[in-house]
């Protein structure tokens, strides 16, 4: 028995879930043909209470439409030194957008009207144009904490003020509305477009979504094509993503749970210096000075415990679908 | 009946495929983990005898990425006029790889060892710099015409001869083969880098390869991450792939011997002014001055036959496997 | 006496322009304080009747950041195969803009409102959004022909009725002027931006100058930046841009009648095939079939004649400020 | 009397300079031809044992076209946070090079080899490819702070332990040199490229080189044309260049000493609350909490004292040829 901790990407498809892959009416998405496609898309829209959106192959390419299509080579985006958008998306706001960083350090990776409002440019030929706000919820790095509405009230109001737009990567955005009960239609709201992966915590083998406008959805329809985005029977992965909203939303609380489980036998190792706090399915922690990352998830790897290096001494584990009780019973095991 | 020739993108698994589809074993794919993937990329490296291959959600993803990986900003492409990499890709060669085109007038859309010597640009600092020669095989937009490996030799000798890098989009190079008898092993050796669609006439629902060097493809895959191609647990598409090319390339033959007994039936018709020659699975067909294609394609559609226009007085069909004798015979009552 | 017949770009300055030079006050033109540049932008601005105007290193730092101004990533621009823009700023359209072209093939370089509205895309995702239309007049690689105003309100027309914008590389837009009388402000009205060079027939050392709207020129003032075209006491060039529109607008007639002269000269040669019609200051001809230009370029360099090869077979010579009636009467001696 | 201590961009050329300036001989440098930038070139290239330079209107050009040269899209470039390549050239890493950048937030600006080493990103899909790390000197946002040779050398060994290609911004390095007693053939050898400013504290009205190898320079002439970079009879510009390298290098030692001579009348001031350590021309002082940057500058300007606003409490002087010891008198009493 591996347990696998090294993200919620891992999981694989329950049985019910490929049932209803394997009945899905296909048809070529790339001129919109596809029933199962369009009936998520639908679907996602309604729920977030937005125009229109755009089904993908992965969280990078729902942002980085974004990205390239709310702003024009030499923008400037701002976005957590911590983002994903930053840290994980292979410089895709240079290499896709052309666009320019203002990394903000806010505390376990969030920003804050404060910070939104330091790091807009002056209007200056020297320095890039601010146009774009990018929060991430929850923040990954930031081992996985999340935006309350009130907080992010608060920062749309700095770029109303500003004339920027805000973007979400939601990745993992349902793991913060069970905890809050907040709704995706008060999200929707507040911004301007939304990604919301169904590969992580939601359990789909392939898929991302991007929400907006019709006019945004419209461009990035656009650019997915020429990023080799364009896919064909798409409808197979788009009726696991049909599936997921139906059934994986709630059960996310389970791997919430799971996870607050994880510190005290975490608290119990000497190797380990300070855990982040736990607010969703992630985990991080930081060993002592003396112990580097890379040499500690090797030793985990051959107990057979799967997670990820995070930073030089900063261990990542993520809860999720697969990982079920009796794989937390025999964490404790192997970790004591 | 809808008689669906639009394109062989159309095609829907067969109850075969699907079934592999459903069967197979699965991982997540960015951190090369998912068994079938790795399974499908290394019987088509097997196929063409090249180092490496990478399995992508499109064929415009595949030979984008091969674009961008052999060039740099400010180098230039020489490809047909009428080539998919020029014409359908969404301007990804501008958009992706920041390189200019120098498009031939080749006939049917074939480059030939002429063209490319007089494309070539002076070393100049006014010239973007030439550095990649692209191929299609079979010519989509030349009417499905194909290259034998004599042909392809003398394009290779001038890229030799001048440093020139050259790349196959061979999206439907299996209708080329399975007319000439000649093999992916000896197309691979003539290749920097190949593209292959396998949801053209190979008919799965989603997927592309691109095969190359060991660096090539490495360096391809960053660029897929990047361009939002790293899908996770994409094995249940490649299962389909592997299905394809055991079963699906043989049956080409078919497809093309139903394009051929199309031609007689244009014939007949007083609106089709030539035909273009039908040497595999596509028919292209000039309407008279006084006909529109825009118009033609819908009275087609009225008549329960769907197809694309392919310039003002063009028009395009293709064959496939979705497209059997029954809709052969049903074609010709309509047409009439 | 070398007769450099090269390019209207190797004039160097009069006395007296270089006077006017040396006399200029300068400032930072970064900050908008040297007061020659801000002089002559006011002037050009007010000859063009646009709103602003921008002063750069080179016409095709004006050109390209019209192109990357009007555009963004993933758009078309439609030009002639033989437009400078495209054969002469280093694939520059591709590398600043990341748009694409469709190239007409006018007669003497030339588009026409028919070939501008067979070149616009389709909407639809698989190409590129056609956004913008380039003239060049003169026409350098057309022998240096020019459009009149009905011609191009014709174009303007099909622009219009298009949503497309309109683009002039006027580099030699005075060449044409003398010739038909019409005037900079009636040419202002019907193109969105301009680009007007100092450096060919006008004779000063270095500079272009971009016109368009406010808004235009202030996003181009960014891309200058950016591009590395922020200059500082640019002034001693600007003095001279002010004193060649003040002073050598007229005299372009005396280069016209001088390229005229050399037509008989090269009908006499047995090695000249044809002659490019002679409108402007631009002498194209066309050697036969068994002399290469490259050569034929090599012999006139021996007898101290400089020109460009244009061409396999084609060459090019242009006259200019420096090339005097001494200089004509030399060459008709050194060509017999 | 206005004493200008916004830039050391703002100084007009001696009556010496000008008349260098108006005595060159010049030609065409797109095509090679221009005498006196040639000559410059040279100069440069033996003064920094280089192989080859380019020369070029602004320093932002020279640091752009190397960080292109060297990188391809999806590259990563480490510099400090307060760097003028990330901080001033108009988002050029994204826009220019398609590049990340990692950002350290080094002692006044400067880079250590653990700083670099940290920076250096795994070798991952996920991640942007490290391949440049680029350093200032002296470091303008540093105040004026500078590098000594065995601070570059161990940067430079931990870039040859991984590969890197280091660039310098020598925008100010002889502002460096004339304290250190350092010579540029010493620096030479330990970059792979550097850029040269002549209209900082050299005093000349435009222009920046570029040096580096045959082969950086090549491509970095090739990127300049497509920037708008190639101007045509730019040895006016070059002449002053000369010029100031052979008259304007040892006299900084002047700016610096009056750049010191400011401190004392900073410290008499209440609103100023600490002074960054004076090293060369640049005196950067931090107001206090109550006192905004933007409002002081202005009240500064009533006084008829010109500087910049560098950050939200931080104000910078900087001193330079048209400074003189009768401005320094005038600024105290009026500091006063």
């Amino acid at each position: 028995m591996t347990i696998d901790l090294r993200s919620d990407t891992v999981t694989k498809p329950t049985p019910a879930m490929l049932e209803a892959m394997f009945k899905a009416e296909v048809g070529d998405d790339v001129s919109g043909d596809d029933p199962t496609v369009n009936a998520l898309e639908e679907k996602a829209t309604r729920l977030f209470g937005k125009e229109a959106a755009l089904f993908c192959p992965s969280g990078t390419m729902t942002n980085q439409l974004a990205i390239r299509t709310h702003t024009r080579p030499g923008d400037d985006v701002i976005c957590d030194q911590l983002s994903h958008v930053y840290q994980y998306e292979g410089g895709g706001i240079a290499v896709n957008a052309l666009a320019s960083v203002t990394l903000t350090q806010g505390k376990f990776g969030k920003l804050t009207p404060e910070l939104v409002r330091d790091s807009i440019q002056p209007d200056d030929v020297h320095r890039p144009l601010t146009r774009l706000v990018c929060l991430e919820n929850t923040v990954n790095k930031g081992g996985g904490c999340y935006y309350t509405l009130p907080e992010i009230r608060a920062i749309r109001e700095v770029c109303d003020q500003n004339g920027l737009i805000l973007h979400l990567d939601g990745a993992r955005l349902f793991n913060a509305l069970v905890e809050t009960g907040e709704t995706p239609l008060e999200h929707g709201q507040l911004f301007d477009s939304i990604s919301i992966c169904l590969s992580k915590g939601l359990g789909c083998p392939v898929g991302s979504l991007l929400l907006g406008t019709r006019d945004v959805v419209k461009q990035a329809r656009r650019y997915r094509k020429v990023m080799g985005g364009g896919w064909r029977q798409a409808g197979y992965l788009a009726a696991a993503g049909i599936y997921a909203l139906d059934h994986h939303v709630d059960r996310l609380k389970e791997d919430h749970r799971r996870a607050k489980a994880i510190e005290p036998m975490l608290k119990a190792l000497p190797e380990v210096d300070a855990i982040y706090p736990i607010d969703t399915n992630i985990v991080i922690f930081r060993l002592s000075e003396t112990v580097l990352a890379t040499d500690y998830v090797q030793q985990l790897a051959q107990k057979g415990i799967r997670c990820s290096v995070f930073g030089k001494h900063l261990v990542r584990f993520v809860t999720h679908l697969d990982f079920t009780d009796d794989h937390l019973a025999e964490l404790q095991k192997r970790l004591a």
